[in-house]
């Protein structure tokens, strides 16, 4: 069985892997975000994330992003590995970081996102949106393929809150391996009730969406997207229902989604309390790439805590290992490389 | 006569044209920079210059980047042409800027650019270096040929200072259709007595060059090339007596300049206030690229201002067209694009 379903074959001509990173306050709530030791260390993840993915280690931010008991490892340990297997090219993107990396990054100029239960969740919606659809249109004559991952901790709730506004109920997955589902709906109504929305009440207006639930992650993917429509460029939103509650905004806004496709990692599929593969039938997402790392085969304990649901995605690790795959990289040479970067990282363990 | 000097055929199959953007409060000194009607407004003119080369127009600074009297437009307008007549990949580099641009550019995180008069010009010179090699690794897969250009109000000035640290006494180009040497060589020279330095006393210490008497630009554009190195990747430095100083920086560091240039305007070359070829020459730059845009041709009364020493060279324009000689695009039919913008501008007139 391959590792990359359904297989991929073609190595794509002029491939690119964009990392868009943001923070919401959101992720402040306590017990709502894993992806970090604390919740107030979550505002260095995607910073840590980009150091990583760069350089291998971390430079500037004060620890690496890994989750309790184990200390397993960000997401980002695969999307490293994956671009230096493959040696694709990738820029960051900052899309409203609090804590920027030490590494160079494409800037947006956006705002960090305010906590969801505020009026106002992502200012300047439609500027980030422009400025990342110039970004794309410049980005046109450099590839024909490109993936696009996301690090933003606190990113399920907002995109539950998306949802909802927009009328889908699907339940959103986590970072931790016991979802804190029921906060999270409780944020989301604190939320609807703070902007004065209704389930389904944005169908129309998905900027208004993003704006009152959502982060400043969004609308730079939607303006990314919407920046390579109309050309033959083909697009991977990397990540689980975040990507899935980014996918349903471009389906709202009405853009072409006939050359999109959704890759993310096995554990997001099979994460039983989120509903991503309802999820994305519902939304008629035309394909979507499941990526099995068989960490299961790992002698590293927390790299075995993401198939006890740990982590599950980020960083755009699924995307990256789908990259590997059309590159023709193995899931066994694929995880070799991940367990010794985990050992020089001392991850993991 | 070819009109790139010598002459260029080769199309590079994998170019990019990078344009580090930068301030430094050198160009708040009155009657120093003509690069803005003001010596206030030139802290708009790099952000102005990256809104006019991506739109071919400005979109959040208050006004067009010109110099009186009859409304010199910036030579971003050659940057903008010559890139879109080729539709070369570019980037715009954020390398220290007080106002930023509204279109995406990459964040080296530098601060602006101190008055050398003050003891230290440039803050974290060996961290912006790093910054710059780490994003010159990054795009080593992406490119076979690089042009870097630079747009710094001020610039010349800090080459000077720059220049006469390391022990050479070249006078440099400016802006102004008078070059204010006198003016210049006295800020340099106080600057030197600031930092307690003497003539040529930094031969073997560029960085701290950089650090007393230089710019923000210049270690972005060093750690660029130092990121370039050890590959068959060319690089063209594309400037006037500017980046004769970045090559004399590069030189003194020890680094490999078999396969860098210099490309720049003739404007900048027939500059009998400054020393541009003597400089190269002593230098050794291995060849300088001459690009002359034939605006004596035109009808606009602005552009013939070029020929008469207004402005000269700025924002990677000779770089910008020696790509665009390499693409084989010809003078008559650059200068009609070129004019072309002017009028939508309502520019040079």
């Amino acid at each position: 069985m391959a590792w990359i379903e359904p297989e991929v074959t073609r190595k794509p001509r002029r491939p690119m892997f964009l990392c868009v990173l943001s923070n919401t306050k959101t992720a402040h709530i306590p017990k709502l975000s894993a992806a970090g030791k604390t919740a107030e260390l979550t505002d260095y993840t995607p910073a840590g994330d980009a150091e990583l993915i760069e350089t291998g280690n971390i430079i500037s931010v004060p620890v690496l992003p890994m989750t309790p008991p184990y200390d397993t490892p960000t997401p980002a340990i695969m999307t490293r590995s994956a671009l230096k297997l493959t040696d694709a090219p990738y820029h960051f993107i900052n899309s409203g970081l609090i804590v920027t990396p030490d590494v160079p990054y494409i800037d947006l100029k956006a705002q960090p996102g305010e906590d969801i239960r505020e009026p106002i969740a992502v200012k300047d919606v439609q500027g980030i949106y422009e400025r990342a659809k110039l970004l794309a249109k410049r980005l046109r004559n450099q590839v024909d393929h490109v993936v696009i991952g996301e690090s933003i901790p606190g990113g399920t709730t907002t995109a539950m809150g998306v949802l909802m506004a927009l009328g889908y109920n699907g339940s959103v997955s986590s970072s931790a391996d016991k979802n804190p589902l029921e906060l999270k709906k409780r944020v989301v109504e604190e939320g609807m009730k703070a902007s004065g929305l209704t389930f389904g009440c944005l169908k129309d207006d998905p900027m208004k969406a993003i704006a009152c639930m959502g982060d400043p992650m969004m609308p730079a993917v939607v303006g990314l997207v919407a920046g390579f429509q109309g050309t033959d460029i083909s697009v991977v939103l990397a990540g689980g229902t975040q990507m899935a509650a980014v996918y349903a905004l471009i389906k709202h806004l009405g853009l072409n989604t006939e050359k999109l496709a959704i890759a993310t990692t096995r554990y997001v599929v099979e994460d039983k309390s989120a509903s991503f593969t309802e999820l994305t039938r519902a939304l008629g997402v035309p394909v979507v790439y499941v990526a099995d790392p068989g960490f299961g085969k790992s002698e590293l304990k927390g790299l075995h805590k993401y198939e006890t649901g740990t982590i599950k995605e980020g960083a755009g690790a699924g995307g990256a290992m789908y990259l590997a795959g059309l590159y023709g990289i193995t899931q066994d040479d694929f995880r070799a490389e991940i367990e010794s970067l985990c050992k020089l990282l001392k991850a993991g363990q």
